[in-house]
């Protein structure tokens, strides 16, 4: 018996940790065992990262922040999502490898050997069955979320000079870039693997991104 | 103006953290300005994973120890090494990415390919100019250290059980394997590198061993 691998992709604010708690729950509620987790957390080294992320506010170099975060990703991948796979149960995570080569890759800038030598040492061959990109605008995306805040838990930095230093004009001209190049970077991973990824247009009402999640995972799960 | 980038480079117990210090006092005597760096300290990232190193007792995944040292080293790289070698500076440091490709390459056995990916992510081609081995028999080395320490703080983990575990005696022999796979790792890159590599035999007298440094380093300052 092997399990199932799920993971949600997409912008801060595209409603990504609660369209994985709704599967979570619905596939739950079918009987299936379900093991959700959230980068960086989920294992001593992943909870103690982000102690680091929550207590900073200055941004890490680019190629701490890539190894960092490949290191959380590492334990969970050995200590969490490998065995809970082998046992049976679907894993669905919020944020994944994919979020890495978008984000530290296309939007920062990292050499892409270098992200995906990253990606590799951490996730070690454990790659999603299937991967939602919850897709939006990057100005529909950032009217849902603090403006202010320029980490998120997965160490996705942006880049971007606080309000109060540069005008928030500027502000929001160098944050919508940085988003559009993220939101392009995810377009591109979708088109070129469409056997593993779902694009789904986020602006939509929850229920019918929901319902067109169900459609997909439940299909995935009988695959 | 350029520095000068020297490390010390062995298994524990052979005095690489003296003679580092004996190094930097009399080059600091001499005028220079010199700098220190223990890894994984000497940022803020840095002293958390020490931190996080100090606390555990439980070793991690070999992936995830390979990139947590890396993350902690690419800060100190970023903002330490390269900075003060663009200023003139004597960088010495107390380790450096040659333990990370013996101590998870060579004895752990992780592939090579990716502990020189972590490796090059890491110190961006900041490489030493000069590199001191403090070579020892194991056996010798293994006297001056607890040997219950299952950790150093440049997160060079020996995979032994505890002694109260399996018996002293089984503890002994898997120690000893470990630290001669060490051993002739650092043998084998300073063979290869000789340019770069000096090889000193640390079961000398300290102040013999330090003579030896001194000429090395000075050829080294003055090339």
């Amino acid at each position: 018996m092997s399990g199932l691998f799920i993971t949600f992709e997409g912008g801060e604010g595209a409603g990504k940790t609660t369209q994985a708690r709704l599967l979570a729950e619905r596939l739950a509620a079918e009987g299936r065992r379900v093991v959700s987790v959230h980068e960086p957390g989920g294992t001593p080294l992943g909870e103690y990262i982000r102690g680091w992320v929550k207590s900073q506010s200055a941004p890490l170099t680019p190629e701490a922040e890539l190894l960092l975060f490949a290191a959380a990703r590492a334990e969970l991948v050995q200590r969490v999502i490998r065995p809970a796979l082998a046992e049976g149960a679907v894993v669905i995570a919020d944020r994944y490898a994919d979020s890495t080569t978008v984000y530290q890759g296309c939007a920062r800038g990292l050499p892409a050997d270098r992200v995906q030598a990253a990606n590799d040492a951490a996730t070690d061959g454990v790659s999603p069955d299937l991967t939602f990109l919850l897709d939006a605008p990057p100005d529909a995306g950032m009217r849902r979320v603090r403006i202010q805040t320029s980490f998120d838990e997965a160490g996705q930095v942006e880049p971007i000079p606080r309000a109060e230093e540069s005008g928030k004009r500027r502000f929001e001209e160098l944050g919508l870039a940085f988003h559009r190049k993220v939101r392009e970077g995810y377009l591109a991973l979708a088109q070129a693997n469409p056997n593993r990824w779902v694009a789904l247009d986020a602006t939509q009402p929850l229920e019918v991104v929901q319902a067109q999640v169900w459609e997909r995972a439940a299909a995935g799960g009988s695959a």
